[in-house]
């Protein structure tokens, strides 16, 4: 026998072996009680406002033009709020309530839910967060009957990533006791300015401060930027930015301030404040530390962005689950049969329980605001923020590919709504820079990484039965995650070796940072990975006896499917090998089967159903009966 | 040394040479004269059509409503077809003079481009090629100058993949010398018919026939479906389907067909026909073999679609890179240097090279017509189909995403265009279906499977030199083509040996193949993989010289990148090693390097000039200058 004959007879054996045996046990879920399990707070709020979103203003309406669906979405917003499900306030003194009810306008429509998020959260939240009771006073009764449409103004044209970058002034002047806000260039101009196209009229406006010649930072200002009649106010210049690919019903604006004067009094003081007489005053000495306190203080947004990534996945697999065991083609047979559909379906539908619970924790951190939690929440904020919408993109595009034409059709709302909220990528933080962020704050803990690499896993443990140990399949997890992090710390350590003095080593170091970008990016979505992965087990631990079958199962897929994205990790470095890579393979087809016996009742679709979307905001007739669309 | 340090200590040797000794060599390529390479046919007529679409009908409008959107693409499709660039005719008579001038609709707008395409290639192209004299004297005139829009009823709302299942009905009556055609239930109905929502005047139906009783299988009918004036003839029934994710220029509709009588003659008979008298008559017996016959005539749709899918990224690489190469961000360095946005926009580059050359490839062969080339056309249009669109999904996204949310601006193109072509995966034959039959063809050749599986590669080629070399490169790629189909042969293999008889033999190699279907899948794009890497390479060979520094780097690049994404299999199998991996990186990072030195004026901004996408069809400000936007 040569040596390829062996390889092929071996790889016929363990292509048999993949197929072998699949003993479809159905699982048995109850949607209701994994509802129940699922939803952390604010249960009776969220109904509510479920119930009042079956009102007919809140129907899709995909023939409008773009104006017409922007003033549709400020009457929506409208009377929304005339409900008074909750205050502004609320962002500070119940933040769980504040976000449930933000999340619950997801399934309505994204752009209700951003134009919702930029007037409440970003502008309100930061009122509420870094003003103090004259702006709580002052603003925040407008803000919560809408009578004050609130604008969020950080992004400048030539500074996005980089805030701490932005050129936009504010100067004291002790003389009128007021702050003079410029644009001193168009790069310097307010960009995406969500609000601000039509409807806005006071914006948080971060500017860098002087006051008697000495420059302090960013800081926030409330400035009006138009008048009760909706009439610009002097100084202030505003373009409409048009339209989007997506997100049609918020008018985004550029703003550019010419001289504008605010009142002394509209600078956010919560940590530093400026006297009549022009003595600035901060309990924070260092400008990056004092910003790095306002900008932390904002992580709600971003909660919330992670959290509608997930429910948009939440909506995009009930529908296309749904239809895919009911659907048939060739025959009797439907599609969610095909091995294909059930790999591109499964693993985002354990994904989307793994990201759910993290950021019930993450959330949970954030309601609680401890400062011992500040790191924890910031690299959880960033790391969920860009795991939950890159995996969205990907599971929206398999759910509306898996629908076939179907899912091109905006009635079943895949579509629509994966392209409103394609944004979410690039928003509140770029992905990209959220995963450096996770990585950066990863590399300070100088203790952890002083004791090297973590020892290389024995390959083989998943062909010894690893494949159904949480224990084994989280060690490979945090493997990887502490392997890559070693790699690059080891780089720019040598790299700073390698220099001379200071700033040459921290130089040398930044490059070696900046030239391996990308494995910077793996270990974000590693972390990631390791952490969804440790908080689902404890999570199962505190479930109900009843489900903890099915969500051990979506906890071991999910690990499982996130190992085999980075098996060309696992196999370069040796810690997995032939065996295991089939006995993986073996496994996930296995955990596909029992997901997805019993047709149209099995139990892929009850852990759908368990997402409790009410069928009013369902709405997609295929996720109903396909052959009466 | 524990085996832990040694791992650890590899592993910092391997990352330093990955990003040591980048020699940033400067490509240089001339834009003007790779366009030149590009442009395989009918470069006046392109120019010629790129200068009308200056007309300002042509200016994109986001502002509009749907009904709106369709009626103006109606106009630009009457504005375009009254300059007589091409006729229907010339699908048979000028195959490439008909592709290119579909093709150069494409940069305008999508929806344009796909109306067009449903008239000229789906309906015109059936007719000119199903019909005869006859056929093309009554039709192609009105088709030619828009009297009468056509439609191509083939799909139905519950046969889109199965087309030999539809279950639409042509009975003839030899009494009246007409066909009577019925669409015997909902699921039957004609969905997703592009044209017939509003304005469709004829339509290309797909029916089962039945002649004196006698089933013959699906034929092909011209059936007119609204009179001159727009009115819905009688029997016909048309629902249309309203808003979709994008394309909503194009009015899809659904049909049904109630007793609709159609002229004997209307029966395109250039493979089948039924003499007055009720005699069927056909030079193809078997109806699966005649069915086959009429679908792989029109595979023109499918090349225009993945000749479309190539463009669109061609568009958004072109804004995405010259913005990338400009933008800048934490100082002066643009964010094309970073090696995360390198690693997102120049593999979809060498991507891009590649398909197009292949769909050249493609477009020769269809346009020759020879017999011989027909089973290579369909697994060309198939794969390259497939390839082209899912990876336009892929690239589309990451450029969109490298623009930050200047990618989310309509104004800038790709966005609106990625959601636009969106479709293009799951129409002219969803993309899983499409890869499968690549690999169903490729297991039709007995003689090439009988020699078993290839030899495994020995691992240590690239790092032993081989990542610059274009023979190991295409070795490693045709490995993994042949070891996969090896396998899938193999377990269909022994899966008929296991069963008795030959219903089961052939049930059980069909359940196995169902079983692999993600190998299949794979299959697919190792197929296309190795033989556009293959085609490429003859292509170098006839390129002029000052060209082909920069090909073969596109080439190598474009083999590198898709070993990359596949490493888990050549590690699994033992066709690469470690070494190998950290080599293709270096190698990888090297040419990214070359690529981008020079900033706005390196490589990459050259090669996608090359292109040729005229400024007032590229039209995004961020490809001018940012920060004049």
């Amino acid at each position: 026998m040569t040596s390829t004959e062996k390889a092929t007879e071996r790889l016929q054996v363990l292509a048999r072996q993949v197929t072998a045996g699949n003993a479809t046990t159905r699982l048995a879920v109850c949607p209701k009680e994994m509802k129940d399990f699922l939803v952390h707070d604010n249960k009776e709020l969220r109904e509510a406002i479920y119930e009042f979103l079956k009102d007919d203003l809140y129907r899709p309406n995909h023939y409008q033009g773009l104006m017409e669906f922007r003033e549709q979405t400020l009457q929506r917003l409208k009377k929304f709020v005339a409900q008074k499900f909750f205050s502004v306030r609320d962002y500070t003194n119940e933040p769980r309530r504040f976000m449930a009810a933000l999340e619950s306008l997801m399934y309505a429509d994204y752009s209700l839910a951003i134009k919702a998020g930029v007037h409440f959260t970003l502008c309100g939240g930061t009122i509420a967060k870094l003003g103090t009771a004259y702006h709580h006073n002052k603003y925040l009764p407008g803000m919560d009957d809408l009578t004050l449409p609130g604008c969020f103004g950080m992004t400048e044209l030539g500074h996005g990533s980089n805030v701490m970058g932005i050129e936009t002034t504010a100067v004291y002047d002790k003389a009128s006791g007021q702050f003079i806000i410029n644009t001193p260039n168009d790069e310097a101009s307010k960009y995406w300015i969500g609000g601000s196209g039509q409807h806005g009229k006071i914006c948080a406006v971060f500017a860098q401060l002087t006051v008697n010649g000495q420059w302090q930072g960013p800081h926030v200002f409330v400035v009006r930027i138009r008048d009760d009649q909706g009439r610009l106010m002097p100084g202030v210049r505003i373009a409409d930015q048009g339209p989007k690919m997506g997100l049609n019903g918020v008018d985004n604006g550029r703003i550019w301030f010419d001289n504008v004067r605010v009142p002394r009094e509209d600078m956010l003081d919560a940590f530093a404040s400026v006297s009549p007489d022009g003595t600035y005053s901060s309990s924070i000495p260092s400008v990056s530390q004092r910003f790095g306190t306002v900008v932390g203080g904002l992580t709600t947004g971003r909660v919330l962005i992670a959290t509608g990534g997930v429910d948009g996945v939440k909506l995009a697999l009930t529908v296309a689950i749904r239809y895919s065991c009911s659907r048939t083609q060739f025959g009797d047979r439907p599609i969610m049969d095909y091995v294909t559909h059930q790999a591109r379906l499964l693993p985002p539908l354990a994904q989307t329980y793994a990201l759910h619970l993290a950021l019930g924790h993450l959330k949970t951190l954030t309601a609680a605001r401890r400062p011992a939690d500040a790191k924890a929440i910031h690299v959880l904020s960033s790391g969920l923020k860009a795991a939950a919408t890159w995996g969205r993109v990907e599971a929206m595009q398999d759910c509306r590919e898996c629908c076939g034409g179907m899912g091109f059709l905006s009635s079943n709302k895949i579509g629509p709504m994966m392209t409103d909220m394609n944004v979410d990528v690039t928003f509140e933080g770029d992905n990209t820079v959220m995963m450096q962020q996770v990585t950066r704050a990863l590399l300070e803990d100088k203790a952890a990484l002083s004791r090297g690499a973590p020892a290389v896993p024995s390959a083989g443990a998943l062909a010894a039965g690893g494949t159904s140990c949480s224990k084994t399949l989280q060690s490979l997890l945090a493997y990887r995650e502490g392997a890559l992090l070693a790699q690059v710390a080891g780089e720019m350590a040598a790299a700073a070796t390698r220099a001379d003095g200071p700033a040459a080593k921290a130089a040398a170091s930044a490059a070696a940072f900046d030239r391996q970008l990308d494995v910077v990016v793996s270990i974000g979505w590693a972390w990631v990975e390791r952490f969804c992965h440790a908080n689902f087990l404890q999570e199962v631990n505190r479930a109900p006896e009843s489900l903890r079958t099915a969500l051990d199962l979506l906890a071991q897929l999910y690990a499982l499917s996130r190992i085999q994205r980075s098996l060309d990790f696992y196999l370069t470095v040796g810690a997995l090998n032939r065996a295991d890579v089939v006995a993986l393979r073996n496994a996930t087809m296995d955990i596909y089967a029992q997901l997805t016996a019993g047709g149209s009742r099995c139990a892929a679709v009850a852990l759908c159903d368990a997402f409790g979307i009410p069928d009013h905001l369902l709405q997609a007739p295929i996720a109903f009966d396909w052959r009466k669309v």
